[in-house]
């Protein structure tokens, strides 16, 4: 059976012009190891407003069309139009993940019919979706689409964090930008799994925010006296590893100090480089997009490098990738749930207002995509 | 038998008071499986004055004693006192590598006896030293010490640069302060062994230098199209990996950020994340004190880390610690010749003059200690 879909559509011209649309496309009935997932609830998170904006500058969102089939534009900043050059002219489907039910599915794939799953196969604003049986996980009895619906994306990095400070040989870890939905995760993850965290953040209400779900070490980057508490934290946690959502500025490299100045206080070394023992810090997101300063204080036994959660699956392979998503389907109500400002319409998804809002990524702000509300 | 040897020691008071000194020191016997050696001539490299040296100011530095027993001094300013805490009030043996004549061995070690050796043992800015028979290795007929000298920092680090790319993956390198005598080597080892390199240099005469001995690549970062060239030869060399002698400022970053716009020229990427392929620089020296900035265009697959030769000798292991010790040992006349700027005695090598001059590190210039000449 063929169904009708709607689904949000990003282009950019070759002149650097966006374009966001709604779109009907047909869906057709699933081959034999295909499901088709009526899709209920989708998060939009910073990576998917990457996606679905490109380079483009919120502050030229204006919208146009019906308030049921709105088109929303903005302008790409003429240095930025070169990044946007492989995906220029093409109409790109959005949305890495999302829950929904199967209501339809192939002849090797019947156990799954009527299933609340989740998948992170992509393409996920539309109300129907096509997938292959793999690449949807089923949750347990009683969990719901919305509560669902966050299962790849913050999970998967939480757990992704973990297993990366497991693989590289380090036993605790910090994070900035600590306060965020990922961040709040990743501490009850640690909580439950027995992992120090050094939590970094930005205000006293952040603070609060941490220290309300259980978390031990909490740090304020504004506080004078920031970097005798962060190298206070480090020593007593032991953290070699960090994990910064900021990406420019100082405050990954004052980490990386930080963690040799408490190695130095322990065990002090004779030579002119520092302590052997290595320092890593990976950024993941880019909340700050200057450049990022790194100072000497670091020793020579360190590191700074991206992390994004695909390359890191990737490298844990198939297997543990799946047991990872088995967790996750677990424990979607407890460790792995995710809390929403409010929920939205396709239509919606295309208000500059909300876009905007969106990417102010104030901390804890997520919406919640219903593409069968209107 | 045991024979009196004239050594250099450095020694930082709590208080932050460098002192160089020479001190006469007993020689024991060897035991079954040591060698001593009669010391010919020792390379005073960049990782030896920053031993010598410490954190010392080295514009403060004065002489006093005599002529042939002189003591130099120096002040460590006030907020690098903490950097020498775990070295404060010992007196340091120094001199990473040297080479010499084996004039009394061990039951064990008789095959040695008279044979030309090195060692990258430390403690060498000595007249004779005491090593284990392990820690030597014999140069083939005819090589004298004075060509010897330098068989352990420059020649293994050129090796464990290659060998790093090698390891990781990586087809090609981009090396900065590219005309120094191991930028000269380095050049000299891949021409022979079939390995691009892209040279970065400062001046029009340091392009020259690595012209004349064959380097195909070579751009000026002082050049106004610098980013360009330096994207050009990136590009059609693949390099995906670069050595770093400057460390701070922006020069890091940019090689990272023209390896990934080489890679995104090659292979649009339609994501917000640019290029797959990991870029990595390495940081193995810090002509500039600086801050090391790396700006958001270097993309998501990206590392800068600290590379120390001990580190990487350590992750090799010792049998290939050992291969790579042979070749040297059979090509120092050849790939691993040095040249120096000029020879100096114990009591020269404590003459601010000398250490100020060692100390600027212009390109190419370095001296040759010869602890027994007067």
């Amino acid at each position: 059976m063929s169904v009708t879909s709607l689904e949000l559509r990003s282009e950019i011209t070759p002149a650097g012009q966006l374009h966001l649309s709604l779109e009907e496309r047909q869906v057709a009935a699933p081959g034999p190891d295909e499901v088709v997932v009526r899709v209920e609830a989708a998060p939009i998170n910073p990576a998917d407003l990457a996606e679905l904006l490109g380079p483009a500058d919120v502050a030229t969102l204006s919208s146009a069309g019906t308030a049921e089939r709105p088109v929303t534009t903005a302008t790409v900043p003429d240095r930025l139009v070169p990044f946007a050059a492989a995906r220029a002219g093409k109409s790109l489907a959005v949305g890495l993940e999302g829950a929904g039910v199967v209501v339809d599915a192939g002849a090797n794939a019947q156990h799954l019919l009527g299933q609340v799953v989740s998948s992170g196969a992509g393409r996920m604003y539309t109300q129907y979706r096509k997938l292959q049986a793999s690449d949807v996980v089923p949750f347990p009895e009683g969990v719901t689409p919305q509560q669902g619906a966050s299962a790849y994306v913050n999970p998967l990095t939480a757990l992704g964090m973990v297993s990366t400070m497991r693989l590289e040989g380090h036993s605790a870890l910090v994070h900035t930008a600590a306060a965020s939905n990922l961040g709040q995760m990743l501490n009850k993850l640690c909580i439950a799994d027995g992992v120090q965290v050094v939590n970094v953040v930005r205000s006293a209400e952040q603070e609060e925010i941490l220290r309300a779900i259980g978390a031990t070490y909490v740090v304020n980057s504004t506080n004078p006296d920031f970097r005798d508490q962060v190298t206070t934290a480090i020593s007593q946690t032991g953290a070699t590893l960090a994990f910064d959502a900021v990406g420019g500025g100082p405050l990954g490299g004052q980490i990386l100090a930080a963690m040799e100045a408490a190695l130095v206080a322990k065990s002090p070394s004779r030579g002119p480089y520092g302590s052997p023992v290595h320092k890593q810090l990976y950024i993941y997101g880019r909340l700050d997009r200057s450049a990022t300063t790194t100072p000497p204080s670091v020793g020579m036994a360190w590191g700074i490098g991206g992390w994004l959660l695909p390359y890191h699956l990737t490298r844990i392979g198939p297997q543990e990738t799946s047991e990872l998503r088995d967790r996750v389907a677990r424990e979607i109500t407890t460790t792995f749930a995710s809390g929403y400002t409010g929920e939205i319409s396709l239509a919606e998804a295309l208000d500059p207002e909300v876009i905007r809002r969106c990417h102010r990524a104030a901390t804890g702000e997520k919406y919640l995509l219903r593409p069968h509300s209107d």
